[in-house]
């Protein structure tokens, strides 16, 4: 399991060569993310919505309310897509048609399975507050199983996935070079900002450490 | 125009307090955003690709190579969702529950339209370059008829389009407060980094304007 499968669906038509083909390149750019893009379609009709995720090995956990129809959804095991993309750099050339943009792209693809155990289901949770902050399960007040019970979790096999990226400089034609434009890359990257504590915290609570960003 | 419509499809059945009704918040965000998740059907399967956009007006455009089977499926006038998002910050809450992201996401939904004739097509190029830093369509080199001939160009309506976000501290629990781990918004938001120059360019080539970052 260490090359990612090329299936007719993620087989890359478009730019191949910005293909990786290694699954350590796909954990990689799911482990930095943070949010998903989440499609579906009912009756044809496409939607796509934003939503946390975490990995496991090769697992993929959703969540959200149990009674919301976009986990209802993927749980009775519908066809699905999770796309992540890392935005990261925008590139500079010297000819408008040569614009571009710097990133990471996972898709994945495959049919939800509610998660249902509840080992399952707290394991999924922990990797889920994990995600955004290592070392934030063991300090926060735990879930209960009512809690637990509340949330619909869905997981997905990252067994059909394809991962993308795009880096470097601008590809300008040597005609455009004399043209006195800036041409390069502006890289971008999500910063934290200075915290904002809630009301009434002890002054010597540590705040949560960042990861990824 | 200005109040977004509700429709079946875009009404919202999870925290509908998170809605935000006015299409100047929708416009907002999508000036704001630099990234896209466009999310169609193929035989039932969904399918979810970054792609970058421009907005003029009530008119979302997204732009590719002209023999990529995603122009060519929008092209057709396939339905289509288009979704946005900015990831705003991190939630701490005291319970592993109550953690969350604050984030703004418009999703739209509708059909695409070829854009073929060159006066509109090249006003949605001017639109791309100039989502991406403002200025930059009278810097650099302009189109080719041939260049914009090989581009296909999407028109979207935002006619059908809803707009959500989370923004604020956690919502804790009363009996989750004496808790001793931290609470609170690590806010999150995507920074420049140093420019990198392209090979030879000359030294006193200005850097385009970041707006957005």
């Amino acid at each position: 399991m260490n090359e990612l499968s090329s299936t007719d669906a993620t087989r890359l038509h478009r730019h191949p060569e910005r293909g990786l083909a290694d699954r350590a390149a796909l954990h990689a750019l799911l482990d930095e993310g943070l949010v998903a893009h989440v499609g579906f379609a009912q009756h044809g009709r496409p939607f796509v919505l934003p939503m946390a995720y975490a990995r496991v090995g090769d697992t993929l956990y959703l969540h959200g309310a149990k009674a919301s129809r976009l986990q209802q959804h993927l749980a009775a095991g519908e066809p699905v897509c999770v796309t992540v993309t890392l935005l990261d750099g925008l590139v500079f050339a010297k000819s408008a048609f040569h614009h571009s943009m710097n990133y990471r792209s996972a898709v994945v693809l495959g049919r939800g399975r509610a998660v249902t155990e509840l080992r399952e289901k707290r394991r999924a949770f922990e990797a889920l507050v994990e995600q955004v902050s290592p070392g934030r399960w063991a300090a926060c007040r735990s879930m209960t199983d009512a809690e637990a019970n509340a949330t619909a979790v869905v997981a997905l096999s990252l067994a059909e996935a394809s991962v993308k990226q795009r880096a470097g400089g601008p590809v300008d034609l040597a005609e455009d070079l004399p043209w006195p434009a800036w041409s390069g890359v502006v890289p971008l990257r999500l910063v934290a900002q200075a915290p904002v504590a809630a009301q009434g915290l002890p002054e010597d609570a540590p705040v949560p450490a960042p990861r990824r960003w």
